[in-house]
């Protein structure tokens, strides 16, 4: 049986790994599962045909024999349960990892998302530039918690795990802001996941088919 | 040893249950496991004892024994994967499960909570009449989708789940906004949430720290 994820057949980030096939293709490239890929236009999303996979008519989806599964984070999950290195083996580190999981995605995500959702829907209004600092205060003051909490430690619970790789998916949106380089400690944490061999073939494998569709 | 959970000393909800000490009590209450509460002020969040439990300066937190965890969604899962009746056995239904968790939380909350958080901060703002459109049209999407997904089942997907349990957490937040009731497929299903004795045990216990604070 293959595993058959979604994602865009041309990613409105160009090529930067900021889409949510990104985490997935992460975290099949850790376990070293094969997998392809079935890419979508945004018509096509929205057809029954994928809502039937997707209620919400987004991507990724994540498909395995009869199993269809939709959200990264929960897809993630799935696959980090079920091979070595996304989770520790003491059940009390597993959950903390866990924790590190909905951490990303339901505490420093959504003010990033806010923002980034204001520069692409808002930035031809006038209030945008009044709105704009605390937008990003919001997200300085995460990114200040986060920070104290790493100090000088490599990842952000013992060895790294699905919590980390989620949340240095999430701080890569930041990458075009200057806002990592106010944290040092979280720049050099992004940097370490994006140096890893996992992350950097996930990566060249979406980069490739932005590529490949002509939209660069 | 007795679970021990943080929640706030006078809740800014005034016992609506919108905290999210809320779905944790629930949980603990659908898993019939007792526990006890520490309540604290907004001071008291953010000084470093608290901190030292929860990066983020928040509630809730988890306590039983050495484990401490923190996002309310990742209690809920701890809880769910111990104790029978809150996640389905059959493994495929276990995994879509956890999908609609992180939906509840990843997908579905962080529209409502841009669209509550607005009305909190940028209420006397001259361009909030002029948002707030956009703002409910994100939940309203939501919402059709859902709806569409649900249909006329009782819960998401089967029986009832930790899934369910968040998802109807996070449509709570929209009690004031008269949108539940456009969406009547969906205002039934939280009502349904809402009956539950484990609910309301735990509806009612936050509501006795709220009426003993004397902020009532």
């Amino acid at each position: 049986m293959t595993i058959t994820i979604t994602a865009f057949a041309a990613s409105p980030d160009k090529g930067r790994g900021l889409a949510r096939d990104m985490p997935v293709r992460w975290a099949l490239e850790e376990a070293g599962l094969p997998y392809q890929v079935r890419l979508l236009s945004f018509t096509a999303m929205k057809e029954p045909a994928h809502r039937a996979l997707h209620p919400f008519g987004q991507i990724p989806t994540y498909e395995d024999g009869d199993l269809v599964l939709f959200e990264s984070g929960a897809i993630v999950f799935h696959i980090a349960e079920r091979h070595p290195g996304l989770l520790p083996a003491d059940p009390d580190a597993r959950a903390r990892a866990v924790g590190w999981m909905f951490a990303a995605l339901n505490t420093v995500e959504p003010p990033i998302v806010e923002w980034s959702q204001a520069f692409v829907m808002e930035q031809d209004k006038d209030w945008y530039a009044a709105r704009l600092p605390m937008l990003e205060e919001r997200i300085r003051r995460r990114l200040d918690e986060l920070s104290a909490r790493l100090g000088e430690a490599e990842w952000l619970d013992g060895p790294f795990s699905a919590g980390d790789l989620l949340m240095v998916a999430v701080l890569r949106r930041l990458g075009s802001s200057g806002m990592l380089a106010e944290f040092p400690g979280i720049g050099a944490y992004v940097a370490r996941g994006e140096a890893r061999p996992a992350f950097r073939r996930a990566f060249a494998d979406q980069l490739a088919v932005f590529e490949r569709s002509g939209a660069g």
